[in-house]
């Protein structure tokens, strides 16, 4: 299953946060590393919601420990302050061999704010220290698409 | 001065840090969204090493506040963990009329950890709230290039 | 006004908030600086559910940017981790001449988590930088009690 | 060995760190969670001064992963900016039976910025997640005093 798979009707998940103060930096707005933080769980939460078992579970079970970042490509399009409420779309547009692509879109009351496209592997621990991509579990696909 | 200006042998500057204990994740890696925050400092850090005023002066004078981010592109290439010590390369391969590209390359004796590209601007604080871009200040082109 | 007013049945407001994955250490559990992190959501969310003005309205009014902190002591009793949902319950059952006190306790389905007791003051900006603290504006003490 | 243990001279090592633009909040100042940052720093660097091993190195040796804190007080005397360097002068002034006490003070020049007193202790993974407290390896109490 080497090539990459086209996701044509991707599921969708929407994740909400609300921008606190200490999220804001002294141009009172958001400071971006923040926005990746938020992406961060809106990616994990993407999981939970289409029912995977959370890491520390599926570390038991086969080994992988999470989904950490290959690559990014993101663009800031409005700025956000405290108290603003931003939901985050999330979706898998495309799975590949050792890799899958996810997208986000963070928005405020239909405005957008940033986006971003990701590629991220399953990862599991590597003897020695560190860690190394597997494979997406089969199940996990089926669970996310 | 609206077409963009490639900046043939750009100034370099390096920025070291130590990764901490709290800057990794359950997974023993850095946090990704911590390689960002490194990222805004060496930005910073650059414009500080070129001779620039930190923001605060700049705002009294110029009304600059800083320098958000646009757009990101970033790869990962491998992991690091707490104790290591990475030292990131910035340096403005690009100014444009509003806009100007910064590259980063962060390397832990020599290898490659990650790498990313950025547009940004500089900005200023607009009435009522939030910001607006405006032209980099000549001078700063200057100590910069 | 200079004596202690113990505020003997103040008001409480709850703030939730889901543990994520990057809020985790190495060792799986919250790295607790993010406890912080969520005591100081929790302190302005108080004075917001109170009815007051967010502190960039209350800057433009009467010049209040926000309530930092002077001291404060915490106690952590149990660890959390990613995928737990805590409540911090806020009150604040002391106010002062020139500062008050703010209680916090986070729990997890009923378990104490992590409680903190602080001093924070009212700021405003001082000429030439930096803040300074001014007396709790009486409409504020009036709406939080 | 359950009596405390004063350590009447203890050992002292000191960390620094340059405040940087993220570190602050829309007040200008440091947000209050990263003091604790820069201090779960601090409370590293000691050990690995000290020549203790890094965790991942002692859960291999003898399971130790950490030093959670059970118990801070802290109070924050002048605010800091971006671009101050500070530093933080550690040092474990008392040994009890499971935890210990670890004391730091941080300044700007000689200005005292915050203080803050902790208690910690020697953690170990716990069967089926979580941690839980041992006791201060004597080989590491010996490198600390």
């Amino acid at each position: 299953m080497s090539e990459p798979t086209p996701n044509a009707t991707p599921r969708c998940v929407a994740y909400r946060l609300r921008v606190e103060f200490g999220d804001c930096d002294p141009a009172g707005i958001v400071w971006f590393p923040n926005f990746f933080r938020w992406i961060d769980a809106a990616s994990r939460h993407f999981f939970v919601e289409c029912g995977v078992p959370p890491w520390h579970e599926l570390e038991r079970r086969i080994g992988v420990i999470g989904t950490p970042l290959v690559d990014t490509q993101a663009r800031f399009v409005k700025s956000a302050s405290y108290g603003d409420v931003l939901e985050v779309e999330t979706s898998i547009p495309e799975w590949r061999a050792k890799s899958f692509v996810q997208k986000h879109r963070m928005t405020r009351g239909g405005d957008l704010i940033m986006e971003c496209t990701e590629v991220r592997v399953f990862a599991a621990r590597r003897e020695g220290g560190g860690i190394r991509a597997v494979p997406a579990p089969d199940d996990i696909r089926a669970f996310c698409s």
